[in-house]
C-alpha cells in the first residue's frame, strides 16, 4: 500500500447548517424515536430480557439483536454529534438489558439464551449468531467512543473473548467462520478501540478460513445429522442457484483471495470486502486489498445501478450475473448499498484514488438516501429505479419490502437502523489524513476540528452541495504548517476552476485528486467551483434495460420523473441526447431541492382510440417534463415513478 | 346475432401440400408417439388402471385424466386425417383403460377413484374433476366422429348424465359449478354431437350459477371443515391477489354477463369465454355474446401481446392490468393463446368480423407454434417475447416452465397435447358457411369437400402462405350455384389486389371482409395477392415495455432476432423507423423461412473499455441484422433473443 490514510473519525465533523445538518436533525428527532418505538412495540426490546417462552406473543427471531444493536450505534454518533440527555437514558436502559442477558461464560444471543437453550453455535451457517455479535461490538465501540461509557464495550469483550475461545484453527474450537458476514469488521473496530492483537488476528482467522474445503457449513449440517441439500429452516438460503458453485450465496465457495466476481448476498458481499479491506490495511495483507481490488472493478463496473444500488434480484438479496441491472424490478436494498459506501471508505484509506469517493457520493445521495422518507420516519429495503404502481397491487407474492411505498418497519428490518447508523456518522467519511497532510473526499457544508501533522487544524466548509458546486474551504491551522490539501474532483466535474486566497491556480490531478502544498495559515482560503450542470449519462450497452435510455443527473444527484408532476406513461416520454435543462432551487418542495425542467416529447395518445398496435407512425407532441431527484420520490401522491428515460428522435 | 355462421368441420379439410401438411406430419409422426411415451414414463396410462396405492411410485395428480384426454382428442384428429392403424390401437387401448375405470355410477376420475376414495365433489374449487370431464368429452366426441367408434362417447354420455345428476339448482344437488373451466364448451359438443338438448342446459346452468353469491367455492370449503382463506392444498391459487375481489382468479368474482375485464387465470379464462360464446349461439343467448364482445375488446385492445400471447405473470398463470404486457418475465402460456384461438373461432361464428380472424392467426402463427420445436418433441409452456439466458441461470425458483429452451414434458404438461390437438385439428378454422354462402377464415395451401347451399363443393386454395400473400383459390361446385364468396382481408394487408377468372375485380370490405356473389361453376379461381411485405409496428404508448420499441412483422408473422444469427447485445440494435427490409425465402434454414435483413446500428463497443455509466455519446456503428420469425426461435444453439426492438436514431 502506497500511503496509509486515517479517517478523521466523524466525531471531530460537525454539520453546522445546510443538507446534512437538518438530515440530522431528522434523524436524531424522529428516526431514532421512531426506530425505538418499533423495537419496542415488536417485542425485540422486551427479547432483551430472556422472559419469552413457548406460546408467548413476539418470539424472538435470530437476527433480532442486531436491530437493537444498530439502533444503539446510531443513538451513539448522534449522542456524540448532539448530547441528548433522554436519549441517552434510553440507550443505557437497552444496554443494560442486553448486560444482564449475558451468560455467564461471556455468551450472549436473545435467540438461544431464550428460544432454544443449549443449541447455540450449532448452525452458525444460517442463524447469524456471529452476526449480531458483529453489530453488538461495532455498537459498543461507537457508545464508547461517542459518550465515553464502558459497560456495553466490557460486555462485548468478555463476548468476543468467548467467540474466540470457540472458534479457530485449534483442536477443539469450531473450525468455521460467520455465516452472515459483520464481525470481521467489527473486530477490526474493537481492535483499534482496544489495541488488542488477538481481536484482529480473530478477525484475520474468520476472513482467512473462510471458504476453504470441505465447507464449515457442509460439515456444521451434517453434525446436525441434516441433509446439506435441504435446510429446512430456511431453505430458500441453502440452495445453491449460483453458477459460481456451493455457498457462493455466502461468498465461500471459494477462499477470499480467489473471489474475482461480485456473488451472492449482496450485504453479505459487502460486509466481507469491508472487513477484507480493514484487515488488508490493519495487517498489511496486500494480498486482501488486491483481492478487493478487483472485486471494486467487478461491482462498480459491472453489477450498480446508476444510483449505487447493488445487489438487483429480490431471490436471496443477491447478485446474479454481469450488466444484469433491471430497474422496474431491481432490488437494490439499502443495506447494499450503505455496505458498499462502508468499503469504498476502507478503499479510500488503502488507496488514494477518487473512483472510491465518487462511488461513496454517489451511492449515497441515491440508492442509500432514497431508503428513508423526508420525514423520517418510512423507509425502502428495496429500491426500485422505476415503477409502475399496478405491478405491486398484482403481485402474488406480495412481499412488502417490495412495495413502491416506505414502509414504517419490516419483519427483518436490517435497513431503517443502518440508515440511522449512517447518517448520524456521516462526518467521518469526509476527511482523512496522512504524513503527507489532509484529503477532503465529500463536499458539504460543515466544520471540522483535527490534527494534521500534528497542529490542530480547524476546516470550515461553506456550500450548498449537493444543490451547487461552489465550495468555500477555510482552513486555519493552529500554526502556520506546510502540508498536502487534497482534494477529489468528482468525475462528473470537468471544468472544476481553483483559487487559493482569491487568485486562480492550475493543479494537476492525478486518480481523481489535486493537491495544493503550500504553508497554510488561519484563514487561507481554498474556492473550488466545480460547475455543477445537468447531464444525461447512457449505460454499458450490455445492459439490456437501459439500451436507448438515459438518466438525468447534476452533480452527484440521479433524476426521476415522478407522476405527480409529469402524468402517466412516463415511459413514453423522450428526450433528445442534446436536451438543455433548466436548474432551478425550489426551498418549498420536498424539503428544499433543485428541480429540472426539459422539453421533450410524448405520443399522441388522441391517435391511439382503440388499437393496441399499429405501424409505425410519428404521431409526437412536445411536452414538458421536470425531474427531481430520485432520493425524494414517494414523498407525494403514489404513482409512476422512473429513472432511465428514453433518448432519441 | 345478425347470421349464423356454422364451421366447417376439420375432416372436410386436407392439407395436401405447403406449411400445414409438413407441420401435421410432424404431429403425427413425432409429436403423438413422444407424448404417449410421456403419458407412459411418468404414470398417466397406468394410472387409469386404479392400481396406485400409497406408497407406490407415480402417485396420480388430479390433472392427469386431462393430459391423457387431450393426447386421445389430438389422436382422433389425427386419425380422421390420416388413417394410422398402430396409432388407432393404441388410442383404443387407452380407451379400453378409462372405460374399465368408469365406476358403477358412472363416475370417471382416476384421482379421486384411486387417490381419495370417498372425497369426490368435496373440492370443485381446486381438484379439476370437471375438467378432466370436460377433456375426456371432447376426446370422446373427437374420436367418434373421427373414426366412428363410439365406445368412449358411450362411456362419456354415462358420465356426463352423472354429472347432471350431482350438479344442478334443484334440492339435494350440488350447486356449484366447474374450478377450472372447460367442461362448458365440451357439453356444447357433446349436444352438438347427441342432439341432447339436456347437456346444453347443464352447461348453461354452469356457466349462469358462476359467481353468484354466497360463492360456491367458499360455501364448499366451509362444509369440507376448511378455512376459505388458507386452502392446505393449493394455497397459492386460493388466496386472493386480485384488485376484481374474491375469486376472480376463477373468473368466478361477479356473474358472467357482469365481467368486462378478463380477469384470473388466462386458459380458465379463454375456455369460459369460448363456453359462453358456444351457449350463446345453441342457445340463442345474445346477452352472452354481447359480454363476450365487451371481454374480447379488453383482452385483444388491453392485455395481448404482439404474438397473441395472454397472461403475462408467472404468478398464477394471470392476467394482471391494462397493458402490462413484459417481454422478458412474459409467461404467456401456450394453452392460454391456444385457448385464446378457440374462442376467437366460436366468436367469428357469432358475428363475421375480421378482427377474430386477425387474431387467429396473429396468434396460431406466433404465440402458439413458438410452443413446440420444429422437431416436434419439444415444448414451451411460457413463451417469453425476448431472452438474455443469464437471467434463467440466476433464478431462485428455477420453473422449469420459465426456462428459455423447449422441453420434452412438463409435470403440468396442458401444453404439449394442447398444441397437437390443435394442429391436428386446424382445418376446421379455415371455413364457416351460412344460408349466404361461404366465408373463408384462414389461407393455406389445402382442399376442402364440403357443401355450400347444399351443393358439394371443392374449395382448393394454392399459396405459400405465411410465406407469400398470393392465394389462388379455385372454387368447384358440382353444379353451378350462386353464393356469397365471403373472404377475409387480413388487416395487415393494405393493398390486396383480387382477381375472379383473370380479371381484376374491386370489393368492397365490410368488417374485414370482401364479398363476392356471383353463380360459380367448377374451376372458377379467385386470386388474391394481399401484398405480404415487411412492416414495423409499434405498440399503445402505455405499454410501457414497448415505449420506442417496435415489432417486425411479414403477414401474420412476428420476427425476433437471435443471437446465433446476430450476436450478443440485440437489446443495443437500433433500427430506423423506415428501414428497408429484404426478404428472403431460405428453404433450408428452419424447416424453410421467410428472413428478413436490414441495415442497424449498434454502439461501438470498443468505446467501453471499462465504464458502467458515461455521458451520452454518439458513438453509434452501422450493422447488418437478420430476423426469423418468432415460432422458429429456440431451434439453434441457446442464446439471446428479442422480438420489440429499439426505433431511433
Amino acid at each position: 500500500m502506497s500511503q496509509k490514510l486515517n479517517p478523521v473519525v466523524w466525531n471531530k465533523i460537525v454539520f453546522d447548517s445546510g443538507f446534512w445538518k437538518s438530515r440530522q436533525e431528522t434523524n436524531r428527532t424522529v428516526t431514532l424515536p421512531a426506530e425505538y418505538n418499533q423495537l419496542k412495540v415488536t417485542g425485540r426490546i422486551e427479547s432483551l430480557k430472556l422472559q419469552w417462552k413457548p406460546g408467548m406473543p413476539h418470539k424472538p427471531h435470530h437476527y433480532w439483536d442486531s436491530d437493537a444493536a444498530k439502533w444503539i450505534e446510531a443513538s451513539a454518533y448522534s449522542l456524540g454529534n448532539t448530547p441528548d440527555a433522554k436519549l441517552e437514558a434510553m440507550v443505557d436502559e437497552v444496554i443494560e438489558l442486553i448486560a444482564a442477558s449475558q451468560q455467564s461464560d461471556g455468551y450472549l444471543n436473545t435467540y438461544y439464551s431464550s428460544v432454544e437453550p443449549g443449541k447455540r453455535w450449532t448452525n452458525v451457517h444460517v442463524m447469524h449468531e456471529l452476526y449480531c455479535a458483529g453489530h453488538l461490538l461495532e455498537a459498543a465501540v461507537a457508545y464508547f467512543e461517542a459518550v465515553g461509557k464502558r459497560r456495553l464495550l466490557d460486555v462485548m469483550i468478555r463476548y468476543a473473548d468467548h467467540i474466540d475461545s470457540v472458534f479457530g484453527p485449534e483442536p477443539g474450537k469450531i473450525r468455521g467462520y460467520p455465516g452472515h458476514e459483520e464481525l470481521e469488521l467489527a473486530l477490526v473496530k474493537l481492535y483499534r478501540a482496544t489495541n488488542e492483537k488477538r481481536f484482529l488476528n480473530l478477525a484475520e482467522y474468520f476472513v482467512n478460513e473462510r471458504g476453504k474445503q470441505p465447507y464449515f457449513f457442509e460439515k456444521e449440517t451434517l453434525a446436525r445429522g441434516d441433509d446439506p441439500a435441504k435446510n429446512a429452516h430456511r431453505e430458500v438460503l441453502n440452495r445453491d442457484y449460483l453458477a459460481e458453485g456451493a455457498y457462493a450465496l455466502y461468498q465461500s465457495h471459494v477462499p477470499v483471495r480467489e473471489q474475482k466476481t461480485a456473488v451472492g448476498h449482496a450485504v453479505r458481499a459487502m460486509y466481507l470486502y469491508t472487513g477484507m479491506t480493514d484487515i488488508g490495511i490493519e495487517a498489511g495483507d496486500e494480498s486482501l486489498v488486491e483481492a478487493c481490488k478487483t472485486l471494486w472493478q467487478n461491482v462498480t463496473r459491472r453489477r450498480m445501478s446508476v444510483t449505487g444500488g447493488i445487489g438487483p434480484l429480490e431471490g436471496c438479496e443477491r447478485f446474479t450475473f454481469d450488466y444484469d441491472l433491471p430497474n422496474e424490478t431491481a432490488y437494490n436494498e439499502t443495506c447494499a448499498s450503505i455496505g458498499l459506501i462502508f468499503w469504498a471508505h476502507r478503499m479510500l484509506q488503502a488507496d488514494l484514488n477518487g473512483d472510491y469517493g465518487d462511488v461513496i457520493e454517489q451511492t449515497l445521495y441515491n440508492g442509500v438516501l432514497s431508503g428513508v422518507s423526508l420525514t423520517g420516519d418510512t423507509f425502502f429495503y428495496a429500491n426500485h429505479l422505476e415503477v409502475e404502481p399496478g405491478l405491486y397491487t398484482n403481485r402474488v407474492n406480495r412481499n412488502v419490502r417490495m412495495l413502491p411505498r416506505r414502509q414504517s418497519w419490516f419483519e427483518v428490518s436490517c435497513c431503517p437502523p443502518n440508515l440511522a447508523r449512517l447518517v448520524a456518522s456521516l462526518g467521518g467519511y469526509l476527511y482523512t489524513t496522512s504524513d503527507a497532510g489532509v484529503q477532503v473526499h465529500l463536499y458539504a457544508q460543515s466544520k471540522g476540528v483535527f490534527s494534521i501533522k500534528e497542529v490542530e487544524t480547524t476546516i470550515r466548509q461553506e456550500t450548498n452541495y449537493p444543490w451547487d458546486g461552489s465550495v468555500r474551504i477555510v482552513v486555519s491551522p493552529a500554526a502556520p504548517t506546510a502540508f498536502d490539501f487534497t482534494f477529489r474532483i468528482p468525475s462528473w466535474s470537468k471544468q472544476a476552476s481553483i483559487k487559493v486566497n482569491g487568485s486562480a491556480v492550475s493543479v494537476s490531478v492525478v486518480k481523481g485528486y489535486a493537491t495544493i502544498n503550500r504553508v497554510w495559515t488561519a484563514n487561507d482560503t481554498v474556492e473550488i467551483d466545480f460547475r455543477m450542470l445537468p447531464y444525461l449519462v447512457e449505460a454499458h450497452p450490455s445492459v439490456r434495460f437501459d439500451c436507448g435510455k438515459a438518466a438525468l443527473m447534476r452533480g452527484p444527484v440521479v433524476y426521476c420523473l415522478e407522476e405527480t408532476d409529469n402524468g402517466k406513461n412516463l415511459w413514453d416520454v423522450v428526450l433528445a441526447a442534446d436536451s438543455k435543462f433548466a436548474s432551478s432551487y425550489e426551498p418549498s418542495l420536498l424539503g428544499g431541492v433543485v428541480s429540472l425542467t426539459s422539453e421533450a416529447k410524448s405520443r399522441d395518445l388522441s391517435e391511439w382510440t382503440d388499437a393496441l398496435y399499429r405501424p409505425v407512425g410519428s404521431g409526437y407532441r412536445k411536452r414538458e417534463i421536470k425531474a427531481i431527484p430520485y432520493y425524494t420520490w414517494s414523498n407525494r401522491d403514489p404513482g409512476e415513478m422512473l429513472v432511465w428515460m428514453r433518448l432519441g428522435l
